[in-house]
Order: C-alpha cells, then sequence, then structure tokens
C-alpha cells in the first residue's frame, strides 16, 4: 500500500481524525469532507478520515458514516488509502459498508492507559481485535495498530521500550500491515525516541513501523528527525496541527503536517506534496476550528498575525 | 566566562533584547528589569538584557541605559553574566557606564543583508567594530560576535557555508571571545545546520561558538538537536519564544528557552534551571506583549487556553 513515488517516505495524514475527535470545536460534515478533498489535493495520499466509535463517548466522529460514504465515493479521491479507526467489529463492518480502503485498531503499550482508555488489559485488547483482524483478512482489508503511551503514560508514567516492543510484535503478529508507534503524550524527546525504536526494530522489521508525535513540549520536529535517522520512512501527523492533548489542558495537538513536510522537502523528500497549498488548508481548517496558533510553517507562509 | 555548574552547556537568553526588539509591543522598563530578574531567579545566568542602538531605528531599547543600570547594580544578578548589543563605540561606552558586563557586536554572512541591515559591507563592518574591540580590550570586557544568516538571506537564498566560516573566524581574530551563528530568518534545517557548523569548525574551535536559531518554521528544537550532536555547547534562546522575524509578518521568533531547557533537561543537562519557573516567566511576559501563542511547553505546563 505505502507507496509513494519519487522517494520511500509516507506521510499519513490523520487531521481528520485525530486531530478532529481532539478539538473542542464540532465541524460539519461538509466540512470534513471538504478537508479530505484539500488535503488529497496538496498531495497527500494517506488520509486517516474518520473513527467508527460511539457518538456518545466521540461526539466529534458521530457522522462517520457520512463522511467515509463521501470521500470513498468522490473520483478524485479514487487513489487515496482512505483509512478510519474502528474499535471493535461493529464500527469495522460500518467502516467497510462505507467504503473505508484500510481500517486501525488502537493498543496500548501501558496497561493502566490500556484499562483507562478502553476498558480493558493489553492481552484482553488484543483479543476483542481478533474478529477485526479475522474480518479483515476475509475481505482483503489492511489493518494499521497503533500502539499509544510509547514514550510515557499520563498515569504512569515512563513506559519500558520493551513494553512497546512486545505490543508492536503482538499486533504484527495478528496480522497488522503497519504499526505505529504513538508518543500520545508528546514527553518524548530525541534520545528517548532513538532509544524506544531501537527497542521495537528488535522485534520489528523497521520498514513497517510509523513514527506517530505530538508536539505537547515543542519536540515533535525534532522527534521526528530522530526517528528518520533511526531508520522510519512512515510518519503520521496532522494539518495545521489539529487536535490537543486530553492530559494538558490547552495543550498542543499531533506534529503539524506542513512543518513535517518542510523538513522533509528540504531532504529531497516528498517533493509530490504541495507545501504552500497545504498551508493554506491548515489556516482555513483553523480558522474553522477557532485554532489561533496554527503551526509556524504556515504562519510564515501565509503572514498570518500572531498576537 | 561561559561556566555553569553540573555540566558544559551555556544557555544566552537573548528575549529582552532580541525578542522584545521584534515585538510590536513596547513595554515599560519596570517590566524589563523584572523580566531580567525573573529569568535569573529561574536560574539563568547568561542574560542580553537590551541594545544600545538608535532610538530611532529601534524605539523597543530606548531605555538601555535605565535596563542596564538597575540590572547592573541589582544584588541578586551580581552572578549574572549582563551583556548588550553595541554597534558603535557611542554605544559601548554607554554600555559600559551603565553596568554591561559584556557586549556584542553584529555582523553578518550575507554581503546584501549587512548593506541593507546596518548599511555598510562585511568587510567595512569590521572596519567599524575595530574601536570597539580595542575599547574593550582596554577596560577588559569580553565581545560576543553574532553573525545574521548563516543559512540563509532573505535578498540572497542560500548562504555559503564557507562565507559564515570566514566571518566566524574575523570575529575572533579581532578579539570576540565566542560566535553565535545565527539562522536571522530560521529557514535551517538540522541537515543544512550540520553542514554550516562542519564548515565553520573547520576555522575555529567548537567551544567558541554558540547557536542562535529561529523558531520560522518550527524546527528551532530539531536544529538546536543537531548543534548539539555536531559539538555546540552554547545555545541563544528568547523567553516564550518571543521576538518575531521581520522578513515574515506574523511569524514564530527565537527558538522558546523553555523548549531548549526541556530538550536539553532530559539529557540531563541544565539541571540548576528551573523549568516551571521559567515557563511561568514565559505565560507572564507573553500575556504583557499580547503575545498569544506562548511556547509548546509553556502552554503544556500552565494550561493556558490555545483558543
Amino acid at each position: 500500500m505505502h507507496q509513494t513515488s519519487g522517494d520511500n517516505i509516507v506521510i499519513v495524514e490523520v487531521g481528520p481524525r485525530d486531530g478532529l475527535q481532539n478539538e473542542a470545536a464540532i465541524v460539519s460534515t461538509d466540512v470534513k469532507i471538504e478537508l479530505v478533498k484539500r488535503l488529497a489535493r496538496a498531495g497527500l495520499d494517506h488520509i486517516e478520515a474518520t473513527a467508527f466509535v460511539s457518538p456518545k463517548w466521540v461526539p466529534q466522529m458521530a457522522d462517520s458514516t457520512d463522511v467515509m460514504t463521501a470521500c470513498a465515493s468522490a473520483a478524485e479521491l479514487s487513489h487515496v488509502t482512505l483509512s478510519a479507526l474502528t474499535p471493535n467489529l461493529k464500527g469495522f463492518e460500518a467502516a467497510i459498508t462505507a467504503g473505508s480502503r484500510e481500517v486501525a485498531v488502537f493498543a496500548s503499550a501501558s496497561e493502566t492507559f490500556s484499562r483507562r482508555n478502553i476498558n480493558c488489559s493489553i492481552d484482553d485488547s488484543f483479543t476483542r481485535f481478533e474478529p477485526i483482524f479475522e474480518a479483515a483478512r476475509a475481505v482483503g482489508i489492511p489493518v494499521r495498530g497503533y500502539v499509544s503511551c510509547v514514550i510515557a503514560c499520563p498515569y504512569e508514567g515512563a513506559i519500558d521500550p520493551h513494553a512497546v516492543a512486545r505490543v508492536s510484535r503482538l499486533l504484527l503478529e495478528k496480522g497488522a500491515r503497519e504499526v505505529s508507534l504513538g508518543d500520545t503524550i508528546g514527553v518524548g524527546t530525541p534520545a528517548k525516541v532513538k532509544r524506544m525504536i531501537e527497542a521495537v526494530a528488535a522485534e520489528a522489521p523497521l520498514s513497517v513501523l510509523a513514527g506517530h508525535f505530538h508536539d505537547t513540549y515543542g519536540m515533535g520536529i525534532a522527534n521526528i528527525q530522530a526517528a528518520l535517522d533511526a531508520g522510519i520512512r512512515v510518519f503520521d501527523s496532522s494539518v495545521g496541527g489539529l487536535g490537543g492533548c486530553p492530559y494538558a489542558a490547552g495543550a498542543a495537538g499531533n506534529v503539524a503536517t506542513e512543518e513535517v513536510v518542510y523538513l522533509l522537502q528540504d531532504l529531497g523528500l516528498c517533493r509530490d506534496i504541495d507545501l504552500p497549498r497545504l498551508a493554506e488548508t491548515a489556516a482555513w481548517i483553523s480558522h474553522i476550528t477557532g485554532l489561533t496558533d496554527v503551526s509556524r510553517v504556515t504562519k510564515a507562509l501565509m503572514g498570518s498575525s500572531k498576537s
């Protein structure tokens, strides 16, 4: 799946899901669909468009069927890997019916985070994923596995890199095509990221690992560089740095896609992505969500006022 | 001069000068003095407090004599290396009279930037600095040399690292104690920073070089890490990321001191700095200057609202 022309770097845009899910503002279905289209027009071809989760818990994603159905039937998005987060079989089935081309499941490297976030132990979460992997295999849909808290957990503190490696290996054994390593609370630094990736790479090929960094403490880009140096070639990011951190009120969200692209294009990578167009999209969605602190790249390129 | 206990890293806080000089808001003399004191209480012991420049060109620094006199006579700042930017002999003399313990001169690696910014060629700028170096030697005051546009120039584009190396060497030959390498427009990336430092290090000892990065495109922390990896041990930064970029309206300013400290403390460095206290100071001065996008570390630590 994850192949782009020109180089072997893939950016998985998670703004419409991980970003919007963590913003207070609830944007309309039309805006969400338009966001996915604008991201694709800027050159992004892997987009996590929504999550098939209970609207009771995540009202921001209540229109997942409408968003995915519209995106999957749009001719201009036919080349895009449209994915959706699916925590259970019911969500998986709804996602596939709506036209998802990939699904993602969400595990944790932290026992306490797993219990508090998805109400079961790490091992039990794998039992829950089992029917999803099975159903996905039956219909030929790839499954992406997220691992949260790969550096630290809001409840437990530092997480042993070997715990991250174990969960990653389990996801791959179950049938995940790729494992995205998430620094959920954004406390990672280049040194910690390097150590964590080395531990995971001892149990899984680097080619199936992705880096998912949050910019809570401004370390996002430095961590991407560290992961790149360690051999990671797939990065999750969120247009405009959408999203936040439920464990630090007012904190920054995912690392901004336009800053990741700025870094990578300087290395001659991701040349197919139109950075000014991406910055315009970031400014547009940030305005709609009322986000005042758009990414630095977008500020610099768009000349938006900072004060 | 630049020695701190515990490790060999020095942070030169430039917020009161490079930061406030580039903010639209003009803050009162009392606030400036209080800012220097709060920074020192947070553990910073190298602070560029002001600039002795023409108030016609830089109204933000019109009270330089009052700021420096008050700081230099404050007992609680007696251990702090209080420095000031001094573009000419008149400024130097005023700075010394007011009690500056160090001065700084400002050269450029870009011929066009030099002509537009300080109205003379690079070589002529050294002729201008001559009397400052001479007078400083006579009174035993160390001189710090800034080199601007070490990665690129807003007029010329990319700058040859060898031009940076040449200007750095000249500053050291004239008598500069240290050379601060400034990515004035913040377009640097880790790869470019590494190449530039390698070129400069071929002509000057790493121990007398400092990194001065702006966060215009969000690369500041990644560039600090790259400079650290290349052997740099002195970093300029600005509390709260104060400042901006005159060449990109609304853009971010200097890399934020609290983000630099977050990165370095994770490596066991700069343990004497009180990060929560520094974040409080960042939130305080950002509120006064009307800066809404304080650094990510400060947002995370202070829980300030982002939207």
